[in-house]
């Protein structure tokens, strides 16, 4: 089994994008990652394109044939795929690409994420993300994301204790780290009672305990070849990276409250890169909503995680950087492209350019990219050698 | 680099399935593929899924993970992925799922292809199918994929001198195929006048030159596991797999009548496996409009294709047969599936399951799955060992 590197990173703003199409977003971030490679479009051998809704949200599917279009590729015929796991896309999209240059085939390949959601109304981009969900068992009876998660939470509180204001310290997190990230899609600072106040979006959740709706692209290359990982000014290991899956229907799980998927995908992430958890530096994971956050880290964590929620543990000068790119909450949540961009997080982190958000010291990044409410996770370890 | 194998495989009948939905389709055949591995749910490491339009057809997204739930797997926290390429969306899943046990991190895969197509009316059909061309150059302004292969046909007619009779016999053909084909949509014998003198869908081309709007669902198993290969009662061998991309819109390519995609994607998959175009038996080839199947053939065997179809040579029972299982135009083109189709087809050749249709001592077929008009190519070829 052979090494597999991050070898370039880049990114485009995340926001209400309106001057940008889908295709120019992806192709913004394609040539930031290149550029940063140091290497030209001919040296990739594949491209890997993560989106959930093209075809919903601006009526294009065969997406990364369109990114490898507009990134100039086309030309050289390069393999272009679309991976689609829901909001794990991206995640899942770095998972083919490592896969892919493992198995030999390939030696460097370039991974895109992209989403344009803003083309639409906002009721009818709730309807979209609600795709993700069961279509027959969910949706159709009126489910929305929001709602199950609003359930979700009001099951958590119960089975647990814990407080309305404990998951409500998520987006107060993600926006004080947010604030400080330029590509950020909001830089406000935040404060517990102005999640607990704002207008519900499905009670108990607020419009601050969920991610907005947002376009962005990020992208990454990652190869195997030993000349192209010299010649990088900072090349990251991917150490592992790996996926496990939960019933779609919340209703089909044993306890709603807890995310199995999780769970196994991260502790595998750890086995396959043979670390303990008590290694890992900074996790980057899916805050689509403030409970779904606390409950990936008490996956991770286990219990504990409450307490250090508390604590104030999850600050990036505390013990446990969470999200210190601002996360889905304050960095933005363009579907396919969010779990790129954990990964472009996590190389400004290892490499020592996050600037005011700097992690100090950081060696292993774990990156969490959730599909769904818990159906569909992905993990993957970045980091120093 | 491991040898990879199909274990099992597995189909529905393709056609207009009202009584059955899309996670009934997908696994139906799902358990059909198991069941022919002499495997269980648990043996599976991870499950590919290729859909094309989910979103759009049936409101859903998270297509793998609904074929995990309703396969009875989600138990498992088996990874669920989903592949989209367009319409060779399966042959991709299938190229995602090798490269995966290729990789050495996966022994046992799931590749599972769906589309549930007629719950909406064709021509809302017709314009999700346009979601796989270049949504803002070329649907945006009224062109179907049906127009712009007819542009093909007309172009291939001026440089080649092909006439409308010669491609027209791929529809005949592809009907000759099905008709012995029990899981076929289509299963009467057409003469040429017939597909001359049908409606028009854009002229030239006609409704008997396209292939039809299906529903259906095929699934594989593939294995690098020592063991269970042994156990399977005809494994059969991936040899390669691999995919080339062209420009998304017909605009931007040098010439509107050749697949550059094709030509590089199954000359390289013929490099892959060490093998000489002459060594392959059978094509399986993506005739979702007639001129598609000519022009592939001639990517695939050069000029020499267009006398090889006026002379009849590509019946099950002549020199180089193609599409054997009816093709996409009789047995049927549930996007999502169809890629995974052509594999099952493969296999019961094979084995010498196919009945009637059975081409004699085939060792290596080919199967050639594309996405829009020559935009995403995938190649896979399928041997005895």
């Amino acid at each position: 089994m052979r090494d597999v590197y991050i070898i370039g990173a880049g990114t485009t703003k995340f926001g209400e994008l309106w001057d940008s199409s889908l295709r120019e977003l992806a192709s913004e971030a394609g040539l930031k990652a290149l550029m940063d490679a140091g290497i030209y479009a001919e040296d990739i051998d594949a491209l890997y394109g993560a989106n959930t809704s093209g075809g919903q949200f601006v009526d294009q599917e065969q997406v990364a044939a369109l990114i490898a279009d507009y990134s100039g590729i086309s030309e050289l015929n390069i393999p272009s795929i679309r991976i689609e796991a829901g909001s794990a896309s991206g995640g899942a999209a770095l998972l083919q690409a490592f896969l892919a240059v493992k198995s030999g085939q390939y030696e460097t390949v370039a991974v895109g994420g992209v989403e344009k959601m803003t083309d639409v109304p906002s009721e009818v981009a709730n309807e979209i993300i609600g795709g993700s969900l069961d279509a027959e068992w969910e949706t159709f009876f009126g489910a929305t994301e929001a709602s199950l998660a609003a359930m979700v939470a009001k099951r958590h509180e119960y089975d647990t204790g814990v407080k309305r204001e404990d998951y409500a310290q998520f987006p107060v997190i993600a926006h004080k780290h947010g604030s400080m990230n330029e590509t950020s899609h909001f830089r406000n600072v935040i404060k517990i009672e102005d999640v607990l106040k704002a207008p519900f979006v499905s009670e108990p959740l607020t419009v601050f305990d969920t991610a907005p709706i947002s376009d962005g692209a990020s992208a990454l290359i990652i190869s195997a070849d030993k000349k192209k990982i010299k010649n990088a000014e900072h090349p990251l290991r991917i150490k592992s990276s790996t996926a496990a899956n939960d019933f779609l229907s919340l209703h089909d799980r044993k306890s709603i409250d807890r995310f199995g998927a999780v769970r196994k995908s991260t502790k595998s992430a750890l086995e396959l890169a043979g670390l303990e958890v008590g290694k890992v530096d900074v996790f980057e994971i899916h805050d689509s909503y403030s409970i779904a956050g606390l409950i990936q880290m008490e996956e991770i964590l286990g219990k504990e995680a409450i307490r250090m929620t508390r604590d104030g543990e999850f600050y990036y000068n505390s013990s446990h950087p969470v999200n210190v790119s601002g996360g889905l909450k304050a960095h933005g949540n363009p579907l396919g492209a969010s779990g790129v961009y954990q990964a472009v997080e996590a190389v400004l982190q290892l490499r020592g350019n996050a600037g005011t958000r700097q992690v100090k010291n950081a060696e292993n990044i774990m990156i969490h990219n959730m599909g769904g409410l818990g159906t569909t996770s992905v993990t993957s370890i970045i980091g120093v050698d």
